[in-house]
């Protein structure tokens, strides 16, 4: 399995790449795709020789590393069981990977719908909401992502959204708290959080409660930045939607499966939604699986009432068998305490201890294996080390970081202004100081920025 | 691998089923799934020794039977190597998977865009033609399915749609051709070919062509009803887009590879599409897969623009290998051409000869693999066996045929007063005449409420 790449491939599969493949979020003809040959753990590597430390997880889903020999036997030995059944069926490992999540998600979340990823888990969730209510309007927060299909993008608050944009979609976005940057103009967080809901209450005065059928949020928005709610703000939030009657839906689809050091990031405010979506961490992508986590009184709505939403692949065998391995190595092996611990013992202190060096940090923030680190041009008045969307000319301090520190042997997460440190669940004590190490090198190329 | 399955842990399977997995397109508390425990070829079973012939294909995926061992072989040796990484790099089976599509979409459709299915697929075609064009509007027939994310279910022409109808989605239905169930009154192919083409030429004039962004159709509409299109229909809607700068796109995600005797329906008229979605067949569902083939002048707007989707699972390794094992079986072991002999020698002659002997029957069509056995309650009027979108008691005809099949050994695929005759690309012709002899038995059933 660790066999030498073959250099000679390299030429070839860039050449295939470049020929016919299409890629995700990109200009096709400006991009230069590195290419892979292997990976394991929380590294991978190229055919040059080159060895990667993952300190994104790839795009934030390998919450067990590469190739976790646990996961790979399971779908090993389900893919010469049972490779594909429709939905209609019951089977022994779609049974058994809704009842293991259901026994982790909060509260009464103990149906499970499948679908191939997080996109379609929005999809499906905001159906339920509305069919549910009966009442057309979803609520979103700016700073957040719920995937890219027609009604997952018209959630999201990222520039992402705008070219696909529907005005008509039904979709109000509202602003949700963020100290630092704090829409609200407070000082402390209990003043975020009590502003945060106060405009979240205005909001929906003013759109009609009853028009309104879900308030979905990221329990910790995660591409958009790792904005740790302050204490009360879900809960506050949860209280809100009781209140009027509204679908309260957590996207767990990046902050779950151990990613902030507990199952789900809600646990980390016994705050239980009425839907919860999820994929990636579930089973690390290593086939691809999403779903909805769904409350007792929403599945009961359509116990009678057919629930018009499916797809081919719901509840797909070898993802299900994926999932069951993922979450019992992960049980076995504490991996969820591990996120936690390294959070709290090695990346919370090192990038704080990171801050204090280099003028380029404005801020570090999360939870486990979940960091972000803001880098302004100007710590006084936090001005982002490049502007809000960047790109070219524009974007170039922050291009000159990421270049950094894949030089250096990091492979990095960076979106907008920021690095975020999302190294997989497993990372050990001194890959993550080692990763931290290589941080502490390319911060250099972003202070050179700084006034 | 074909181990006796064990009678004791059905009822575990059943019980965790009900407890914790929300199925599909379904009422939750009235469904009684079947647990399956295997599959091989073209047959699965239960843990009671029952087999089923899959008539089904399961919903319409499973080209190469179940548990190829090419396909099963491949994607143990990918999971071993590398399971999953993200879209943003070049990796060899990826590369290998887009060559090998390209190399078979009909004309300059060089570029694949992979997904985790067929509504995926739709949704960034309908993006990649909104934007390539600047245009709102997509027209799509009625008696079509193109799957149940946002946009995917707006295009949709079933009554699947209606519980997530956006009046405001910016789509268009007009009707297609079908001779037996004429829209436009026509008497023969040559007229409804004629007929339907005006009546799109028509509803393009009083819609504005230069709003529409796109024309979205099945080559050969599937779970609707196999409407096979006249000679010269797809032709005129090539020739019709061509005139007003407006996108064709084919949605291949039932009829592709090999469904229909050819890699792609569309070969069956010479007819090249700007856009294609696939699915389902690429890799017979055996890990979550679909995608869009692109042409040169679509792909070539995003050379320098950032295409603005994505998805964390695009060109996954693991899909993408079952996908190359896929199509070289395909074509190693002659299965696209089984599946053209089969429809020209066994099926096709074998439900003409059914048609003649039940009053039920009020028309068979179909190509390869892929046929419809319109039901009626009687022959000279075409009523239909049941009311369209029937449910309980009225669709009790229906569900008294499905009964009958499944009793006699028979997996059929059922859609309104349709049963379609859809079994694996690698059906042998002893296999079908199987079918039809079970068909036949069954047919008995539907007679009985002939008028």
């Amino acid at each position: 399995m660790n066999t030498q790449p073959d250099p000679r491939t390299k030429a070839a599969v860039k050449a295939a790449d470049r020929a016919h493949v299409f890629h995700s979020w990109s200009a096709q003809g400006l991009i230069d795709p590195l290419a892979v040959a292997g990976a394991e753990g929380s590294y991978f590597w190229d055919y040059d020789g080159n060895r990667y430390l993952d300190f994104s997880s790839q795009l934030v889903n390998t919450n067990i590393g590469h190739q976790h020999p646990k996961v790979v036997a399971a779908v090993r030995e389900q893919a010469a069981k049972l490779c594909t059944i429709a939905p209609g069926f019951a089977v022994d490992v779609r049974a058994e990977a809704a009842r293991l999540i259901a026994g982790r998600t909060p509260g009464d979340l103990d149906k499970i719908f499948f679908t191939n990823g997080g996109a379609e888990a929005v999809e499906n969730a905001v159906r339920m909401a509305r069919l549910h209510t009966g009442r057309p309007k979803v609520l979103s927060t700016y700073r957040s992502y719920h995937g890219a299909t027609a009604a997952a993008i018209n959630l999201t608050g990222d520039p992402r959204r705008w070219p696909s944009d529907t005005a008509s979609a039904g979709v109000v976005h509202f602003w949700g708290p963020f100290l630092y940057r704090s829409p609200f103009h407070a000082e402390t967080e209990e003043q975020e959080c009590a502003r945060a809901l106060r405009h979240l209450e205005d909001t929906l005065a003013f759109e009609g409660p009853g028009t309104v059928a879900a308030i979905i949020l990221e329990t910790v928005p995660g591409t958009a930045g790792i904005m740790v709610p302050p204490a009360g703000y879900l809960a506050g939030v949860r209280e809100i939607c009781d209140r009027h009657g509204i679908v309260f839906v957590l996207d767990e689809v990046m902050a779950g499966f151990g990613r902030t050091g507990r199952w789900f990031a809600a646990d980390h405010w016994d705050v239980t939604p009425d839907l919860l979506t999820f994929a990636k961490g579930v089973n690390s992508g290593y086939v691809p699986l999403g779903g909805v986590a769904i409350s007792a009184e929403i599945a009961a709505t359509f116990d009678e009432r057919p629930y018009p939403g499916g797809l081919t692949y719901s509840g797909h065998p070898l993802a299900c068998a994926s999932a069951v391995a993922t979450i019992e190595a992960m049980a076995e092996e504490g991996i969820v305490e591990n996120a936690a611990r390294i959070g709290e013992d090695v990346l919370g202190p090192g990038l704080r201890e990171l801050a204090e060096r280099h003028p380029s940090v404005g801020e570090v923030r999360g939870l486990g294996v979940f960091w972000a680190v803001e880098l302004v041009r100007d710590r006084a008045t936090r001005e982002p080390l490049v502007p809000y969307n960047a790109s070219g000319e524009a974007n170039a301090p922050m291009a000159a970081f990421t270049a950094a520190c894949k030089k250096s042997g990091l492979w990095p997460f960076v979106n907008m202004n920021r690095t975020h440190v999302v190294p997989p669940c497993t990372v050990s004590e001194d890959e993550a100081r080692q990763g931290l190490a290589l941080l502490d090198e390319a911060l250099t190329a972003a202070d050179a920025h700084t006034v």
